[in-house]
C-alpha cells in the first residue's frame, strides 16, 4: 500500500530543496577565510596575507568531523535496534539531518547577518550539525511513529525554534553552554517527547509487538552508542578555546567513565537475576520501555551531564561525580520512569528523556551551581573569556586593569549570582520554547494529509522502504514454519513462501 | 571445490610482494620531513633545524586518515550489501587496498623519483589512497564475477593506467581536479565497467538470484554509505591549501547535503508507491538493477559531482546546484539506466556508473565551465594558485607584478580558454584510457588459468572462504526446512536442529 | 538462572567507583594547560600567556581520537565474531575500558606525581588508554570464559601490574618501545594467556559448541578489524615528536600493508581448498583453534611487529620486511600453534598470542637489534632524542658540542651495546611480570565466590544479559522448526520455501 499520495512527500522536499537554493543564492558567501577573492588570501603572509598552513578549517576540522561522525554514524545507528524500522532509522536520520544543515545555516545566518550576507565557515558546519543534535534527539522519541513527511515539518519547524532559542539564550541571556546541554539536549528531548504525546494514538499502542529488537540489531545499536560515546568530548569542546578546550576534553572523559562504570553496576544491580539490560523483551508496550537499552543510552549520559560544565573548573573529581549521577538517573529513568510516563501515553521511543532530558537537566542545574562559584579566584582572568557577561564594564576600574594582561571585550560586569541567575532563566526558557514549540508543532503534524502512520505502518519499514526478498530477520522463518500442521492431515498442499 | 589450482593465487601474491620489497629496497627513501639523519631534524629551529610541531605530518594527517577510513570501511562495507557475498566484498577490499598502496607508492615514486631515490611522506600514503580509490570503484563494477586472482592481475594493472593517466592530466595538461572526480572517479567507472563487460558471461546471467541483499546485510552496507559521506570533504579538500581547502570543505558539505535530499525525493518519485529504495527485490538480472540501492548510493554522487569544483569559487548556492543535479542523474541512473545497460551485457554491480562514472563527468564537465568563467576577479591572484599554468610567464610585467605580494612559480599565461581546453583534454583522455585500457585488461583476464568464476562462484563466498556451519543468515533455516514431507508418511520422526 | 548473587558485581563496582572518586578528590587536577586558574592561561601571548591555539591539546587530539577509536569500537568489535557472546564482548569491552581509564590514570599519576597532586592532561587520556589496550589484549584471552566480577578484579589488578612494568622499562630501563608492542602486547598477551590457562576448566572444553561464528558474527567483527587497521598509525606514532611521528605514520601504514597481503596469500596456501579463513568451522574445541580467524586477526599483527621499531630508521622496505614476516607467523600460528597449546589446556579464545604475542615478540627482538646497529651516522643528532640514554654524559665534552645545536637533555652516554642489552632486559622484565603476574591474579580469579562461569554459561550471553524474544540468530529458526511431526502421519504436503 502506498504510504502516502504519489509524489507529495517528493514534491514537498524537492520545494524545500530549491528554497534553499534560491536563499542561499542571494544570502550565503564564504566568510573570509574561505574566499579566494579576499585579497588577504592572495598575499604572501609577510605582506600582510592569511597564512595558509593557520587557516581556522584546521584548528577547528578534526573536532567537526567528530560531531559529523556522531551525527549520522551516532545517531543513526543508535536508533537501529528496532527490528522492523532499521532502514527507517537510519536512512531518515541520513535524510532529516541533510536537511536541517541546510536549513540551519540558513537560519543561524538570518540571526547573524552583515550587510544582508551570511558568511559561511566552518563554524557555520559545525553549529549546523549541533542543531541537527536536537533534532535527531526529537527524532528518537518519535521514532517509528510518524511518516517521513511529517517528520519533514517537524525537522523544519524544531530547526526555527531551535535556533532562536539558542539566540536568547547566549545573544540576550549571556547563558553558557559550553556542550549544548540546554540548548540542544534538553530543548531537543522534550520538544520530542511532547510532539510524541500529540501524536499518540491508539494504532501506535497497538504496534507494541514490533518495538523490540533482534540480536544482531542490538549489536548494530553499538556502532551507534560506541562513536557517540568516543567522540562526545568533541562534541563539548570543539567550540572552547585553548585551556578551556582541553579541560572540556578531560571532564568529558572522565564523566562518561564514570557514567558508565556506574550504569552497568545499576543496571544489573535493579535486574532480580543481576543481567544488563541491552535489549527489550516485549510483551506489552508498557514493559518495552520497562526493559529499554541501558547499557547502548545510559552510558552517555554522562557526556549530555556534564555539558554545560564541561568547560569549567570541576576538576577531574567533578566530572566523576557528575558521570556517577546521571549513570544512575539514566538506568532509574528507564527502569521506572519511562514505563509510568507510557502509561499516561508518553511514548517515548528511544527513551530520550533518561538519555538527553533529564542529563541536560543535570547538567544544566549544575551549570547554575557552577556560574554562582565562580570567582577570579578559580579561574583567573580566564572567568572573564568563560562567562563573558561577568567581564567589567567598559572604562571601569577593573576593566582597565584586566586589559593590561588580557585583551578581553567589556561585559556587564555581572556578578556570580546574576550569571546564575541568568543561566536558571535560560534553562527555564529551553524548557518553555520546547514545550509549547512541541505542542504546536504536534498538533500541526496531526493534519490528515500528512500521513501519520496507520497501524500496520507503526515502527515497520514495509510500507516505506523496498524490502528485500527474505523480508525481516528472524520474522521470515517464524512466519513461515508457524504452519498449522492439524490443518493439513489427509491434504495436498503447496506452500511457497 | 577449490576454486583455484592450490597455490596459484598465493604464489602470485607473495611474488608480488617479494617484488615490491625488492624495490621498496633500493628506490624508496623517507622524505626529508621523515629523516632522521636529516641535519635539519637534528638541530634546534633557533639554529634553522625543523620545528617538530611543525612537521608537515600533522597539518595532512587528520584529513589522510579519514580518506583511510573512506577506503577501508566506507568502500568495504558499501560492498556487503549482497547476501552472499559479504566475506568477498570486505575481505578482497582490504587485500586489494593493502596491495594497491605499495604498488602505487611505487608507481608514484617512478614518476617523480630525484637522484635515482623516491622519497616518501605523509602525501605519498595519500595519494596512494586516492589511486586505491579508483580501484576499488572498478572493483565495485565487476564485484561478484571475478576470482581473486584475476582482482589482483586487474589491480596490478589499473594501478599503472590509473597514475599514468593522472600524470598526463596533471603534469602534462596542468588540468586541475581538486577531488580527482576526473582522474579517480571517471577513470575508475569506466575501466571497471569496460572489463566487466569484457568478462560478462552467461554463468553471470544465471547467477541472477545471489544478487540480492537481506535485511542486515543492507544495514551493514549503510555503514560504509555513511563514513563515506562523512569523510567525503576530506576527500575533496586534503590536498588544498589554507582558503581552498576551507572552501572544499564547505562545498562538498553542502552539495553531498542538496543530492541526499533530492536523492530521497527522486526514488520515492520514481517508486509506483512512493517507497525510498535501499534494497533489491530480485526477481532477475535485469530487474535486480532496475530496484538497486538509490539511498546507499545516490546520497553520495554529490560528492563525486563537486570534487573537480571543490575549491573553485562555485558559492555554497553552487554546491547546493550540483549536488541537486548529481541527485537527480544518480536515482534516473538506477533506475532507468543500468538496466538499460544491462541488457546490453554492461552489467555493472554496484551501478558505479550511476555513483562515480555520470557524477564525475558532471564535476568534468562544472571543471570546464567553472575553468572557463575564473578570471582574477573572481579568485584575486589566488587564480594563479588554482589554476597554475594561468600564472603569467617568467619576467613577463604581470608576473613582476604579482610576485610583489605572492610568491608564486611562474606558469605559461594561459587563458581563462586555454584552461578550459585543456581541462577538456583531460577528461577526454581519461575516459579514453580507461575504455582501452579496460578493454585490454578484460581480454588478459580472461586467460583460463586466472579462474574466471563459474556459475556457482559467481557472487557467491563459498568456494572462497572457510564458512560457518550456519552458512548464510536467511538460507539456513530454508535449508533446514526443505525436509522432504512425503518421506515422513507413516513414520514417527524426530527432527533435532 | 542468576549468575552470581544478587549485587555482588554491583557492589564491586560501585564500591570501586567511588574509591576512584575520592582518590580523584585527594590527588587529581588539571595540569598547567588544561587549568584557568594557571596565570599564564590568563594572559595575551604577547605577555608570556600561553597561545590558545597552541594548546597541547590540538596537537595530540586527533592521534588520540583514533586510539580511543581503536579501544572501544576495534577491540570492542573485532571480539563480536562470537555467535552467541556478541553482547558480552562489546558491552564489557566497553565496561572493561572505561573502569580501567580511570584507574590507569591514578596508577600513572602515582608513579609520577609533583607535590603530591597528579596532573592530568591529554597524555594522561591518552597513556590510559595504552593501558586499557593490555587489558583488552588479555580479555581477548579470557573471552567467554570469566564472569564479569571476574573480569573487574583481573582488570584492576593487571593495570596495577601494567603500569609497574612499563615504568620499570621506561624510567629505569630506559628502554624505548613507541609502539608499545613490549609494554602493551607482550605484556597483555602472556598476562591472558597465562589467566586463562590457570582458570581452564572441563566446563571450559564442553562448551565447545558455541565457540563458532555466524554469517553476520563475522561481519560486524571485521568493523573492528578495520578500525584498528586503519588507525594503528596513530597508535604507533601519536607520543613521537616531529620527524619521529612521521616516520612511525609511514612505517606503520607499509608494514600492515604488507603483512595482510601476506596473510592473505599464506592464509590460501595452509587450506587444501586454497579458502581464505574468516570463520570458524565448529567441530571440537581444537579444531576451531585450527579454523580461526586469519584475515580479522593476521592482517594486523604487521601493526604490532613493527612497534617498537615505528620511529626508527628501518626505512620503507624494512617496515615491508616486519610485515611480511608478521603476517606469516600470525597465519601459522594460529592454523598450527594455537591448536598444539589447545591441547596441554592453553586456550586462547581470540588467539591473541598469534596477533599480540608472537608478532610483540618479533617487535621486541627487532627492537634490540636495530638500537644495536643506531648510529649518529644513521640518525644525527636526533639519535639522543630517540634512545634518550644514549645522549652523552653531563658536561662531557660529546654533550657540549651537541647542545650547541640541539638542546636535549644529558643522557648516560650509553654505547649502541648497552641500549640492545637494555632493550632485552625490558623485554624479559615484561615476559616475567606477565607470566608471574598471570600466574597469581588466575589463582586468585579461581575464588569460589567470583562466580567462574558453568558450563552453559561459558562462551554464552544468555545468563548476562537480558535477551530478544527471538534469541541468538540463526537459533530462531531452529526452535521454530522442531515442529512435532508425529502430527503429520498419513498426510501428503508439497513444502516449497
Amino acid at each position: 500500500m502506498a504510504c502516502f499520495k504519489r509524489g507529495k512527500f517528493a514534491l514537498t522536499v524537492l520545494i524545500l530543496q530549491i528554497v534553499f537554493i534560491v536563499l542561499f543564492g542571494v544570502f550565503a558567501d564564504y566568510s573570509d577565510s574561505a574566499n579566494a577573492k579576499v585579497r588577504k588570501n592572495s598575499l604572501d603572509p609577510s605582506k600582510g596575507g592569511a597564512d595558509p598552513g593557520a587557516n581556522e578549517v584546521a584548528d577547528i576540522y578534526p573536532m567537526f568531523q567528530d560531531v559529523h561522525v556522531m551525527m549520522f554514524v551516532g545517531f543513526g545507528f543508535l536508533m537501529t535496534f528496532l527490528k522492523r524500522y532499521g532502514y527507517s532509522s537510519v536512512g531518515f536520520n541520513l535524510l532529516i539531518t541533510a536537511l536541517v544543515i541546510q536549513w540551519a545555516s540558513l537560519m543561524g545566518g538570518f540571526l547573524d547577518m552583515e550587510g544582508g550576507k551570511m558568511h559561511f565557515n566552518i563554524i557555520t558546519l559545525l553549529t549546523s550539525d549541533f542543531t541537527a543534535a536536537a533534532v535527531l534527539i526529537s527524532f528518537g522519541a518519535v521514532l517509528g511513529k510518524t511518516s517521513p513527511l511529517q517528520l519533514v515539518i517537524m525537522a523544519v519547524c524544531e530547526v526555527v525554534l531551535s535556533k532562536v532559542n539558542e539566540w536568547i539564550g547566549v545573544t540576550q541571556f549571556k547563558a553558557v553552554d559550553m556542550g549544548g546541554s540546554m540548548f540542544v539536549h534538553v530543548f531537543g528531548a522534550y520538544f520530542g517527547i511532547v510532539v510524541a504525546r500529540v501524536l499518540y494514538t491508539r494504532d501506535i499502542q497497538e504496534a507494541e509487538q514490533k518495538e523490540g529488537s533482534v540480536y544482531h540489531s542490538d549489536i548494530f545499536s553499538m556502532i551507534g552508542t560506541l562513536f557517540l560515546w568516543i567522540y562526545w568530548p568533541s562534541f563539548n569542546a570543539a567550540l572552547a578555546p585553548g585551556d578551556d578546550q582541553h579541560r572540556a576534553v578531560i571532564n568529558t572523559y572522565y564523566a562518561l567513565a564514570a557514567c558508565t562504570v556506574t550504569a552497568f553496576a545499576v543496571s544489573s544491580l535493579l535486574d532480580e537475576e543481576n543481567r544488563f539490560n541491552m535489549v527489550s523483551i516485549v510483551s506489552n508496550m508498557v514493559s518495552v520501555a520497562n526493559n529499554m537499552v541501558h547499557i547502548q543510552n545510559s552510558t552517555l549520559a554522562g557526556g549530555v551531564a556534564v555539558g554545560t560544565l564541561a568547560d569549567m573548573m570541576i576538576y577531574p573529581w567533578g566530572a566523576l561525580v557528575v558521570g556517577f549521577i546521571a549513570g544512575t538517573v539514566s538506568v532509574f529513568g528507564y527502569k521506572y520512569l519511562t514505563p509510568a510516563l507510557a502509561r499516561v501515553k508518553f511514548h517515548d521511543t528511544c527513551g530520550v528523556n533518561n538519555l538527553h532530558g533529564m542529563p541536560g537537566l543535570i547538567a544544566g542545574i549544575g551549570g547554575i551551581v557552577a556560574a554562582s562559584l565562580a570567582t577570579e579566584d578559580n579561574y583567573g582572568y580566564s572567568l572573564y573569556q568563560i562567562f563573558q557577561a561577568r567581564a567589567p564594564e567598559l572604562n571601569s576600574t577593573k576593566y582597565l586593569e584586566v586589559i593590561q594582561d588580557l585583551h578581553i571585550e567589556a561585559g556587564d560586569g555581572r556578578s556570580a549570582q546574576a550569571q546564575a541567575a541568568w543561566q536558571a532563566a535560560a534553562l527555564g526558557t529551553t524548557l518553555g520554547m520546547a514545550i509549547v514549540g512541541g505542542l504546536l508543532v504536534g498538533l500541526l503534524l496531526r493534519l490528515p494529509f500528512l500521513n501519520q502512520p496507520r497501524e500496520d505502518q507503526v515502527l515497520d519499514d514495509t510500507d516505506y522502504w523496498e524490502m528485500p526478498e527474505e523480508g525481516f530477520p528472524g520474522s521470515a522463518s517464524v512466519e513461515i514454519c508457524t504452519v498449522d500442521f492439524d490443518k493439513l492431515k489427509g491434504s495436498a498442499i503447496t506452500t511457497k513462501i
